[in-house]
């Protein structure tokens, strides 16, 4: 299966659109604009798994790879998100090895793991499907606390997490910091630097949550996955602004 | 019943947003951004009669006069929209005074019009509906044709028209222009100003769909009701600006 | 098919609930309660043709006949609500006979009529459909303005007329009263007598839309359907009694 | 716009699906089946506007013509469904050539006609989109009664009528037959050879509501769009085959 | 962020209403009726995280708090609740303090706590949110089993309860009595006693369901937090008496 | 409560349907078509919770028994389906007499369980909900793995089991096998027949995921619950069948 977000992170960096909305032709024209991979979040998003299967047809129609953050490390969540036709899962609060080989094992069918077989979606949208799903979608977990950063190697070391993907705002908030995308604070920098330095070891892709200006500084420290496109803020900013154009 | 709209349009110019998708958090920023009106678009959105409750809600969260643009001049359609609680509705394809008496009959009930009563929306949302709604309850006729600006004048004279609302897009490619909302031709400029004219010489107030940059244009030509802030263009040009940024 | 609303008017007087609000679970439970039909109003309810197969399935869960409220004398309204399953529709604003001859006409098949074959959700539910659905199917015009009063002999001699739906208040406003479902005013009871009279000679059923106060008038004058239950006003109701029972 | 009704309607016959159910996994499963076209049936089916936008993506994930019903000869109808998406519509009920020309008004922008403007779903999926749909886009009408057939010539001579679509059941409701997909009745066999030439005469493309066993015959008298797939039916059928396999 | 449910219980009691069914019409009555908060049931109720945001926006349009209860004691459901705009979560069956605690952890940033970061909802509705939310959201715990009520102080004992709110009829249960709102039975009213008791001791606001009939005696006891008012069995009801009042 | 897939798995073997799909007018067509019960798979298909009253209403319409595959072993998930009216439950991956207790609790109410009541749907659809519930709810644990066939007895020893159901694609995989219905390996018939002659032990009725073709061999080792009707499947081999038969 082609998978856009692996081969454009093998090459160099994969670019990602995020998607909190219920409305998926804004997902259709995320996918179609360009990145890399497209992600729909079901945790901090509006989106529900009622409203997957639409999000992720749109997604198919553009050459994004379709990934899904699902609202917690639930097998059931996972494989759901799975069926329904993601290659690749976002799982958040990964803290420890035996989190990362409960969310590995959701996404593996046996003897990799415990994935449980009926790709609906997934079959439909996806040639070949079952022969390749244990190798080819992405298992990417989260790094978002002070405990995950201090346990990287741990996690890393579990076989067929594909990625890591850092939440820099909920690692500010146990480092102390405001939940912000960007901190000045050297703590920061140097969880981020811990994470990318032991992804190159364990040849995992390093990704974080980022915008557009923060593209640049996290490519330079080695990132391959950084999400630079939103739905919501820039729709909400565009209403703020147009209207004060507006006003003159 | 206080009306955002109305009282702007009197007071200088009210500017409104517009919303093409099915997400009503978006019509819920849009209207605590500070828009006199927010219209939600059953024409040209993806937005249906189901989902326009939602809508509705949504912006009476805000300041904003919650407006609905129905898919055509049916009094089915007009009834709908108010009875969900909308304090304005725009109607496409005005061409005629005799159109134009169609939709403000649609807009009040018995004896200035035929609304047929049953407002289960509205009524729980504006308080003293009933009593307020013949005179508070905008009707906002759109005039989108070349014959349309020729018959202004008799269409302005209907009793009930509120407003007039010039579709740019549609106006230009009766004028044999390309569908925009601006143009060099004078033919387009002559229109509006014809319509404004008329809408002065009538008490109506003049309304047109723009954008953020051509507002101060609009207004100095006397248009008091300008919609500039819009929910799915802006979002998928911060995708592809976004991401070229990102690019570097 | 069995079609309990005209059994029980033709025995007597059928009762009828209406449902305005999108919870089938509510319309499940008026056809359970042992009205003789339950309407759907698509017209003021917040109901639309998305929603309404799941609304007529509830239905079917009990022993009411299906009614729907179509929103306007649109032939393709009436298809719709029939092919999901309606065994019944209540045509708004039919004020001549030739309004209520289009009504008709949308009811039966040709050579009765001229609605469109393809009943998807009827034939689910309807045992023998098709041989069965231009005499079962019943045709209820809304007599709810002076005119219509006016011409109602004319109206039902249009063959295929099963019934009349006096909307009191609708036809309140046209006699300059206010929109009530009773007055005290002599015109509108005269207005109510000379419908029931005329039904009588025509051999079609009187109905009027009431509440349980107003039954045993309603009946007394004559009327054979009769609604009387609801959703929205007495959860609405309940709200603010319990609320004050609860203060003290 | 690639258009694959059309180009296998040239090339020989163009086979289509017909989607009656809810579920957009269907709609991409039957676009995927290789079907030359997916209709979407807003009049008979279960589907709304609502739901439309859903399935005219999905039909896109495959390479079939997204097409779409409406459920009715209104503008607004065949607005939004080709706003949505689609790139032909089926126009039921055309009798006269008023009606034809009423149809082809409503998918041609100005000075072709009076569809008005603001293809959100239909820009985002179709590349150049407002430059070639008035070319592009297909107008189908219905012929589906003996006053259309009797009107064939008129209404084919119509600009701007791509192919014509009969609709046998209700065609023979019209001839006093039972309303089924084929008949021995002569009278309707000639029906269809008399539309059919006319469209050759026309050039126009013959189309018709068929099933997989009558497609040689209908293509044999020379139609070129043929309808031989269905959602609901075989799902019905294969319940009931089944069961009774599994009972023995 | 204003808080109605605290502000009442402070000032004497606050009372409530629940919402089981999904119709975000009868979510605004509830709000604008007067009752100091209203809660949405994912539990027992048949509202999903899918529909919630309709209904917590509704609610925002009268004065109630936004409450709702999850479905069971799960972070990412607290987080999805809160996330979308509800300013106070019900725990079902928090028995021991390490369930208690998991709960507060859950609606609490770090260092308070492991809510992670993405109020999509509540920070369009609330100003300044994210500065407030970890002292201003209540977290509230159901007590409804015997081990809940011997085990009340150490519960209570937890940092960060706000409330709790008695399950009477599941607490019935577990004393081996029949599923009511009230008892005869002293055990449970000695329960009840327990738990006011505490709650004083502890300085959290002890809260229980109830209905109209049984407040004042709640009251009497010491509850603070009342729930009075529903959807779902007043509008029953009324189909019922409604139909035997109109049957004479 | 009737429960059809009880009284003909005792009488014989109960036969059902199985619905992955989003459409209940499909569950409606199996329930009628005759299968002893009918489940709406929450696990692998595309239906969710928000869904899922609409399909419980649709199968109730027919003489089938409802059941529902929750996603995952978890209490919430088993009240949810229950108190939207599934009379059996089925659950994924019970491997062990712990998991099945916690199946079984989550199916009675105390002193049985630890179901909390408030049984919306089911109280609405069955009458004398609450007294039958604990002995007529059907709680179904899936054996889906190696592990499973080994604790056979213990989890058919837990007190509450009503049926077990074995699904094979995943028992295949724990074996090493492809994940098919049916295999031609003796370690899987081996595993189906150590399943059957434990639950004869234990009075259990033992139920697997077959097909048509499978039924009578499965039948024939013991089998008395057997799901041979499908949504999804024959809809799309008749969308490939059905064009291939038309190219002719």
């Amino acid at each position: 299966m082609h998978h856009q977000l692996r081969t454009a992170a093998e090459q160099g960096v994969a670019l990602g659109a995020w998607i909190f909305l219920r409305e998926p032709l804004l997902a259709e024209a995320a996918s179609k604009a360009g990145y890399d991979y497209v992600c729909v979040d079901l945790q901090h998003g509006l989106v529900g798994f009622e409203d997957l299967s639409a999000h992720l047809q749109a997604i198919a129609l553009g050459s994004a790879a379709p990934v899904v953050r699902v609202p917690w490390n639930e097998p059931w969540m996972i494989g759901r998100a799975l069926d329904a036709g993601a290659l690749g899962v976002i799982v958040p609060m990964v803290n420890t090895a035996e989190e990362a080989a409960r969310a590995v094992a959701a996404c593996r069918y046996a003897p990799q793991g415990e994935r449980s077989i009926g790709p609906i979606g997934a079959m439909t949208r996806h040639q070949g499907y079952f022969r390749a799903a244990n190798t080819d979608v992405m298992c990417i977990v989260m790094i978002e606390t002070e405990q995950a950063v201090a346990n990287i190697d741990e996690i890393l070391a579990v076989p067929g997490i594909d990625a890591v993907y850092i939440g820099p705002a909920d690692l500010s908030l146990t480092l102390g910091l405001a939940p912000m995308s960007d901190q000045s604070d050297q703590r920061f920098h140097d969880a981020l630097g811990t994470v990318v330095a032991a992804c190159e070891r364990h040849g995992v892709i390093p990704g974080v949550h980022a915008n557009p200006a923060l593209a640049p500084a996290r490519r330079e420290v080695g990132f391959r996955m950084i999400t630079v496109g939103f739905d919501h803020a820039p729709a909400v900013a565009a209403f703020a602004s147009d209207l004060q154009q507006a006003r003159g």
